[in-house]
């Protein structure tokens, strides 16, 4: 299981703050500090409403490239946005996302092709989140051929079947855990997935114990990446057990030593 | 998600003295505890190598009956055994277990058949555990359509994959996991399913992480019951958090209410 910091999100006030103050300091602590907790990603998100969003992105990507060698998740529904930050990175990112919309896919596939990136894709069409699992299962083979025509293999994607707050849809938790099972027949072998798992619990109260029974749930259908809060420890710790009954990781009695160093 | 209390066995060193000195009073205090801590069926094992466990199994199963309605699921490799507990049941309780080998499907199906009772079907045969999910599902295949041609309806059946220890066989987990989505698959509606859970983190450290994470991936994967300790309070709390996500209880911010009354 791989784990894309949520953190560097200009969402979160402070965030935003160092953002507009272009505050070096406070991005690289932040950046160190989620490379300590155990990312294998760092999700960059320049937060919504910033007008100058691509130079917000290059400077956040350089900022936190001088301090953290992990693989970087550019994170912009902006295609100007990530192209600015592709530019910026030292090596190959994370491109997150485009969605099944045809203007989309038509400005992100080629840009995962000239960047040599892999990418996001959300199961989200011009109609929307379908309600359920066979109908996301449908728009992810769309993007999956798409990318294809694209120059963009299977072997280079990311599906996410978009995670709704389950106090507003609760209906749609369980769907989740069945797209992901499906996803993974579309290929072989089985296709990539990610969630950004945090939404399940957004406006509920109990949300890393929500959070982290998902993520067991979405381990045992088969994710392979969440964009989630490494500083959680109670979700690292589910994370790690996860990883040992699943087989990927070798069993030994001290396996959360990692998280106590 | 059922909860069958696992605590009332003999196998514990406290409840196995209590068994042999008859005391009622312990007995029943721990009965009662596990209704508190939300048991919905208790389980009742005399405990390995007792010469009187037919004795042992009416004595317990009448001493529980007195302060506790909840039903049983009685829990014996013996017929005898068996037959005494389901004698001294006041109302139709779960037999645990018979096995896929002839000799005990010839035992225990005319048992439940007699005594109108659910009963849990283990995926042992002659040969003993299978290694993978698809043996599995051929064991639980015949294990109902033999209690079928004794009368005992896929309705009345819980198949349990046999859980085996992840620090002895590591690959095991997921190939039940995998089993738990595939029986469901032999019936319409999905056949019910078992798990005696806490054998997943035998003999390991950090049981109740184990046990949890676990319980939340089964759940994912579709089961209907799980033997596990109800007093262990943040399995309880995963266990809640799993049936607000899967839908099978109504969502409100408050759903862990009823574990801290």
């Amino acid at each position: 299981m791989l784990i894309i910091s949520e953190r560097i999100n200009g969402q979160f006030g402070s965030v935003g703050h160092a953002i507009d103050k272009r505050d070096e300091k406070y991005i690289q602590e932040l950046a160190l500090k989620q490379v300590e907790a155990g990312a294998d990603y760092l999700d960059i998100n320049t937060g919504p409403g910033r007008d100058d969003a691509p130079a917000c992105m290059e400077w956040l990507v350089k900022t936190v490239q001088d301090v953290v060698d992990l693989p970087l998740c550019l994170d912009s529904p902006g295609p100007k946005t990530m192209e600015a930050g592709l530019k910026a990175c030292n090596s190959s990112p994370l491109i997150n996302s485009t969605t099944a919309e045809a203007k989309k896919m038509e400005r992100f596939f080629p840009l995962a092709g000239e960047y040599d990136s892999d990418i996001v894709c959300l199961t989200i069409s011009e109609k929307g989140i379908p309600n359920d699992a066979a109908s996301r299962t449908e728009l992810a083979m769309t993007l999956i051929t798409t990318a294809m025509e694209h120059g963009v293999m299977p072997e280079r994607i990311y599906i996410d079947p978009v995670i709704l707050p389950v106090g507003a849809a609760q209906d749609q938790a369980k769907v989740v855990i069945d797209s992901i099972r499906q996803f993974r027949l579309l290929n072989d072998p089985p296709i990539r997935t990610v969630v950004g798992l945090s939404n399940v619990s957004n406006m509920a109260k109990e949300r890393s114990l929500l959070n982290r029974s998902f993520l067991a749930m979405l381990m045992g259908a088969g994710l392979t990446a969440a964009i989630a809060d490494p500083e959680d420890r109670e979700l690292m710790k589910v994370l790690k057990a996860g990883e040992i009954l699943l087989n990927e990781s070798l069993y030994c009695d001290d396996f959360l030593m990692h998280l106590r160093e």
